[in-house]
This record gives structure tokens, C-alpha cells and sequence, in this order.
């Protein structure tokens, strides 16, 4: 079973990805973490769907409470935590205890939380059931909710005990869910893995119709490199930041979308732009701009979304955890497969970039 | 300038502890953080009375935001936190900005929380106000809002870069503020330090009268004492949880009082009551106990409190974070100058000593 570990000094974790490991999932967890307590956090659709069968996997081996959530973003609130603290101090979860985020990434984000500051922290475990969470926010300790207006204003840095990817669980997701995390696998090949792109465009029809020995070989791929980077840098203070490669723009076009773009597809959108402010800087090619283009629009990720204002996007540019004294800095791509942070660039260059975005 | 160091691997810091210090805050804390971007946090009171000096002194140095909250245990909440939250996004606090707490242990431990989690965490400096704050909360890094009726539920460790113990902030304490104080002075005699003890039998009457020259003193020992036990153990898994001497019984006080008594007038409470489980387990001669007893009574810290049932402080001592297994642990005394957790006490006896708490 491919595993990886996230090389954090002093608390190193495992990823385990395969098809059907929920089934083993009561003793895997047994192995990581000393709870025997653990409140479930799932969204309704999860829970519905798979809450069963985690609960079965994990009956033996523990005490079970269980929290459910609505799905999408809007559950990374305050509101939605304090409900969680509220479901912890009825279930008397306890210092020993552990929260168990089974779900996408909005639930592993709040659940995170919850986990991070429960009794000041207790154990945390993830279940990632799509694949966006398997490549990306499972991996990688950065939890967070939403508040202010601003997307993960509100966090920490909280390393969970083990991650368990089974990749059957993509089976039931929808084409966009799907689709919306490979934007993410995109990031990966564009920012650090030039041999990961062209696996990309070679098997991108395969992908995209959800092929399970594929998409397990690129979930494998992208947490390697994702532990790689957070094992260098866990609190993103330099070689992490390049993992925001497309989110800068692309979390500018969530704030403003107001739920009508997925994270994947706004980070498809931030991409689409990044590359073209990188030919803008003399370091990327016209030609590797289009491959990058062209395999976006193969997963069917949205090139426009018109709508917002370039004013609009500009303002939520701003608020950024990333931009320093106001000036604006971007994650580009030296070629495909290479990324840095760019030096910081003009507002007008910004602004005729948007602009492309939004014009159908 | 007495200067304690608190020893953490990696990021230790300094508090310092001076009469009149606030006039060097900017040279202080310039030195201590690379921030230039400060949100001091602060109730209405000391805010009143201090907060033009502490910015004079930081105005130089830093660009400055304020917020003001409500006095009083109240303000420990989600809800005011989320109004900090809203403060720090309309000031643009960024990662590279600081939160500054200026004020007692509500205010340390709120805006604590709130650095702990802005931006996954910024900065923390810490300008106790109170003596309470200086000896005990202020050192060491727990911070914490107040969840779903119980106490410090949501929190998490985030150790301040520098705390600054002006002492002569403790000229405007009202009395029972600074009673409340000295009652966890008493706490770090009866658990670490024989000397002090003593020395607190000697001056108990200048340090109720708030003499300036021995509370400084006392402020240093109690920080030095906390910072060694701190630095041992940062994340309260083994020598830390001697700290909670008083607390597991003074919280439940605190927590059915409803503000009608001080965290250190509980915690006088909660040691009279661990000083009679000591004797019971034959850890504490009678004769010690009377002396805590004596000098407890010396502060004019309540020996006494009627109104609520002994059911109800058990259930309340039965949530805390430091009953597993919901069998009951209390940090005890073995002489005054040493303590450990005891063994497991039967309900009936706890019961007992709860009794003889509640009735005048």
C-alpha cells in the first residue's frame, strides 16, 4: 500500500493511500493515535453515503460520537465550530480523546480546527473523501474557518496523527468534485513536477472519467510531493508558499463568487492567470502557457467567470494573507515543473490580467 | 531589571518585571518582535487609566490599532473574539503584524487566543496589568476563550514573545484584585518554594497594603517558579499540572459563582479544599494546613462560600480537563514546598470537603 510519511521533526505522519482502506481504518488508527475516544466530523453527504462504513470499520476499537455538518464552505464558520465544541463537551470528549474529520476539504479544514483548539488540542485524524482533500488540504496541518469575509482568516498549524486516502471513495464523486481537485494535481506538475505534467496530458481523458488505478497513482504522487514541501517548511515561511501557485487570484475569485465556483475551478482561474503574468515577467513560455491551458480546459475547468469587477478582485488581492505592505507578489512558474515567488507587480499588469478572466 | 527567562527549546523569552516599565515598552518590544504593526488589546479600565502611556511609549516605534473590550470574565468568548477578529481585518493585521494584551488575565488570555489564531497565528506580547496576570497567566503561553460553559474549553498554546510586568501598574489595583493576586502567590509557596511561603507569613501585611518593593520581588520568584515548570513542560503532560494546585475545585466555584467570585478568591477556595483531601490521604499535617489556612485568611481571601449544592460543583469538577476516566485527580500537597497529583478520592470524600466549603 503506497505510504508516505510527512518527515515533521519530532511528530513525523503517515499517508496511507489505496482503494478499500476504510476497511482497515480501526486499526490503523488504533496504531496512531492513543485516543479511544473519537467525535466524528462529517458533511451530511459523506455521512449519508460512507458514515456506515467508517463507523463499522471503527466500532471495535472505539468509542464513537459523531457530528454532521451541512455541506459546503459556508459550514468554515465560527458558528459552525462552536456547534462542534458544543457536540465535544456533550460527547465529554477529553484531552485523550481525538476528532476525526471524514469529509472534503471544508470539513477537514473545521474539523482541524475544532481539533487544533479543543482543550487547547487534541489528536486529530483525517478521512479525505475527495480528491481535492487527498491531494491538497489533508496533507499538510493548515486548518482554518472563514471569518470577516476573509477565506482562513481563522487557524492553525495542527499536524493530524495519520491521513487515510482510500481512493474508492472518488467513485461517488461528482464530475466537478472531481474535476476541481484535478486542478489541483495541475498545480502539482506545473510547480514541481515536469514528469507529473506530461503523465497528466498523456492520461487526462482517463482521469477526468475517474480511473481508479490512475487517479491513485497521482494521489500517491502529489502527497510525496506535498509532504516533501511541509516537511521543509511546515509553517510557510519559504518553500510552502509556493503551493499557493493559482490561489492568490483563485481565492479572489471564490470571495467573490459566492459559491459559484468550486476551489479547484477558481484555482484553475488563478493558474490561468498566474501563467500569464509569468510570460508577463519573461519566465514562462507562450507555448508551456498553453499546455498548462490546454490541460485545464481537458478537465473541463473553467478559462472565464465573468461577473466580479476587476476593482472587486483587486480589493480581495489585498487582503491576502501573502501580500506584504500592499505590494503584490505572486507565485510563478519558471517553466513548467519550477515555481518561485515573482517580484512584486505593478497593479496595471494585475488588472489587465483579471480583466481576460472575466471577458467571455 | 529583575529578567526571567522562560527556557523553551527553540523560542525562549524574557519577562521582565520592573517598576516602571511602561515607559520603555517601545525599546522593549522592538527588540523582541519584528513587528511594526500592533493590535493592543485592552478592557475599558485599564484602558482608561494606562492606555495613553502604554501608546505614548509605543507610538514611536509602531504603527498602533486599539481595541477595547468589557471588563469581566464575560469578555472570554467566542463572540468577543470574533470582534477582535473583525479588528484585526479592518486594521489590515497581517502575518507580520502583533497582538499586544494589555490588561489582566481575561484580556491575556482573550487576545492570546485571538494571536494564537489570526492569520494561523501572529505574533504575542503581553503587558500584565494585574497581579494576578503577572505571576501566573501571563507566563507560559496558555490561551483560551470560554465555550459551551466551560471554562478555557477552546484554546491553545501560543507563548508570548515578551512579557512586561510593570509594577507599578499594581498601585491602581482595587483591593480584592490585588487579594486575588496573592492568593496564587500562596499557590506557588505551598507547591514549589518553602522559602517564599515563609517570607509571605513575614509580609503579609505589607503585601496586602500593596507595598511596591515586595510585590516586585514576589513577582519575580512566582514568574522564575513558572517559568522553570513551563520550560520543563510546555504542554501540561507531566510537571505543569502541578500549577492547577486549587484549580480543579476553585474552577467549579468559579464557574456556578457566575462573576460573583474572583479567579484567585476561587482558587483560595479550591486550596482550602485540596489542603483538607492532603490531610485526609495523611500527604499534609494539620498544622501546615492551618498555616495555608492563616495566610489565606491573612489576604482576606474567603474561607467560605454558600449558595450552590455540592451535586452541582461535583458535576462542574467532573467536566474538567484534568479528570480522565471521570475518576477524580487532584494536584495535592506533600508539606508545603511540594506537590503531586494523588491517587484517585472517592466521591463521598470530595463531597465532604465541598461541604465544608459551602457552609458558614
Amino acid at each position: 500500500m503506497p505510504r508516505v510519511v510527512v518527515p515533521l521533526a519530532g511528530r513525523p505522519y503517515d499517508v496511507r493511500i489505496a482503494p478499500g482502506l476504510l476497511a482497515n481504518a480501526g486499526r490503523l488508527i488504533a496504531r496512531a493515535t492513543r485516543a479511544r475516544h473519537l467525535l466524528i466530523v462529517s458533511d451530511r453527504r459523506v455521512d449519508s453515503l460512507h458514515g456506515a462504513a467508517l463507523r463499522r470499520a471503527l466500532g471495535r476499537e472505539f468509542r464513537i460520537d459523531r457530528a454532521v455538518v451541512p455541506a459546503g464552505e459556508a459550514s468554515k464558520s465560527l458558528a459552525v465550530a462552536e456547534r462542534l465544541y458544543g457536540a465535544a463537551r456533550d460527547a465529554n470528549l477529553g484531552r485523550d480523546g481525538a476528532v476525526l474529520a471524514f469529509g472534503g476539504g471544508v470539513v477537514g479544514d473545521l474539523a482541524g480546527f475544532v481539533a487544533a483548539t479543543w482543550q487547547r488540542g487534541v489528536d486529530f485524524l483525517l478521512v479525505p473523501t475527495t480528491l481535492l482533500s487527498q491531494v491538497d488540504s489533508a496533507v499538510g496541518g493548515k486548518v482554518a474557518v472563514n471569518v470577516g469575509g476573509i477565506k482562513n482568516s481563522v487557524g492553525a498549524f495542527h499536524q493530524p496523527r495519520l491521513v487515510l486516502a482510500d481512493t474508492d471513495l472518488l467513485a461517488t464523486l461528482p464530475r466537478r468534485e472531481l474535476a476541481s481537485g484535478l486542478a489541483e494535481v495541475v498545480k502539482y506538475g506545473m510547480i514541481a513536477d515536469a514528469a507529473l505534467f506530461t503523465r497528466l496530458e498523456r492520461e487526462a481523458g482517463e482521469l477526468s472519467a475517474g480511473h481508479p488505478g490512475r487517479l491513485s497513482r497521482v494521489v500517491a504522487d502529489c502527497c510525496r510531493i506535498k509532504a516533501r514541501i511541509v516537511g521543509e517548511d511546515e509553517r510557510e515561511s519559504g518553500v510552502r508558499t509556493l503551493l499557493n501557485y493559482g490561489h492568490t487570484i483563485g481565492h479572489a475569485f471564490e470571495a467573490v463568487a459566492g459559491g459559484r465556483l468550486r476551489h479547484g475551478e477558481a484555482v484553475a482561474l488563478g493558474m490561468r492567470g498566474a501563467a500569464r503574468l509569468a510570460v508577463g515577467v519573461g519566465w514562462l513560455s507562450e507555448g508551456d502557457r498553453e499546455r498548462q491551458d490546454t490541460l485545464l480546459d481537458r478537465f473541463r475547468l473553467p478559462a472565464r467567470f465573468p461577473g466580479p469587477r476587476v476593482v472587486e478582485l483587486l480589493a480581495k488581492i489585498k487582503q491576502d494573507k501573502k501580500v506584504r505592505d500592499r505590494r503584490l507578489r505572486f507565485v510563478l512558474t519558471r517553466g513548467i515543473g519550477s515555481a518561485s515567488v515573482a517580484p512584486p507587480i505593478e497593479d496595471a499588469e494585475v488588472r489587465r490580467v483579471l480583466a481576460a478572466l472575466l471577458h467571455s
